[in-house]
């Protein structure tokens, strides 16, 4: 019996999604609660690994049970031993065995938040990325539908990255500005290694008018990490949501 | 001279605004901030002492400094001297001497936030009242219009407050629901101690159906505190702006 699992997590507390031996890790707080419940180790099938210190307000997991559950009885279960975490499972449902979290994902949204303004964060330490000095929203967004489409991003992937190609397709991007916030959006089927947190990164530049709209062409057609701007820190990500139908 | 200064913080930290002796206060921080940065000890004027775990958008308060300092350097030098607490300066401007935090406010803004769904809190966690069943938030929105106008709020005031009246007026009152999360909005001058909390404890049961629209009626004119509902938690709670034109 597969289960699809829907989650929510406060990345600040966690090393990341992947199971780590020494460290706590998402996948790894879902393992042992699920030991707890079913006495049984079992696996927990991530769509992606988040970073450390990236949130998410809808990742997805797959499991395998052998026993059959009632879906709201194993995420009542599982919300129960995760209490002390700050993880929690927001819905869960009997899939198909040919469901895969990770395969079958056909759409990912990302965001992005900035909090603009001179003064330290208080409430959104932690959960943005603090600028000081002001950006333009408009010309990063204009900077992001540069991106959009059938690219190498090979200037936006990070030196670890295990992907085959650099070639990924961004079906949507978009920079708002929401009072002292600016919120980016990132849609596509799936990203490489840091490649959000890279394009965050020069668009930043490109509002602080360090990187003109041509720069952000060169730099894409360039497929040279060296070319774009830093990486954005972790804590302004969020993994909003994953589509597979 | 006299300073105005805006300030945003998250409650969770601190046993309220005002100053103790054995506990972290905002006004406490705020005074030692001074002492650090003028070597005098001033005295900061809020314009209301929000409670343990409250939080705070907008807030003001007001000091007096013998000496004149340019109000962007005063601002740096709190936020500096502020840095390792939840406390931050979003503006100073320099104000006449017959401005006052607290008799000169005009209109406040309190928004108490519900997260009502099933599934535990992550990232606001802290940050809002978790409530998992389901509630209406129409009917809540029509049984706060019962509390605008002028009344009597001994129903919703709490056994300590200090209030030489238990008459007070509402402006405005909204409920919202944003997907799974309810926001209310009272705005009126000024509120007794609890008032708040207390009438959102209450239209959380009226949203729940313990309560009819009737009864929010029949409670507001019973000038009973025992009529009415639970007092809601602080966590909720957000001083948003206060008004002074």
């Amino acid at each position: 019996m597969r289960y699809k699992l829907t989650l929510e997590y406060d990345g600040s507390r966690f090393h990341g999604f992947q199971i780590q031996d020494d460290f706590p890790t998402i996948q790894g707080e879902l393992e042992k609660a699920l030991i707890r419940l079913t006495f049984l180790q079992i696996r927990v099938y991530g769509a992606g690994r988040t970073d450390q210190g990236v949130h998410a307000f809808g990742q997805v997991a797959h499991i395998d049970l052998d026993k059959e559950w009632e879906p709201l009885k194993l995420k009542f279960g599982l919300n129960h031993y995760l209490r002390k975490t700050k993880i929690s499972v927001l819905n869960i449902e009997k899939v198909e065995d040919t469901f895969h979290a990770r395969f079958g994902a056909k759409e990912k949204q990302y965001l992005y938040r900035i909090i603009n303004r001179q003064a330290p964060l208080t409430l959104d330490f932690g959960r943005a990325w603090h600028v000081g000095y002001v950006l333009d929203a408009d010309i990063m967004h204009q900077g992001a539908q540069m991106l959009v489409g059938h690219h190498d991003f090979s200037s936006f992937r990070d030196s670890d990255c295990q992907a085959k190609s650099p070639f990924k397709t961004i079906t949507k991007a978009s920079v708002t500005r929401q009072g002292e916030e600016i919120r980016i959006i990132f849609e596509g089927k799936s990203f490489l290694h840091h490649q959000v947190r890279n394009m965050v990164g020069t668009l930043k530049l490109l509002g602080h008018g360090m990187f003109s709209l041509k720069d952000i062409q060169t730099i894409l057609e360039a497929k040279d990490r060296k070319k774009a701007g830093p990486t954005a820190p972790p804590e302004g990500l969020y993994l909003m949501w994953i589509d597979y139908t």
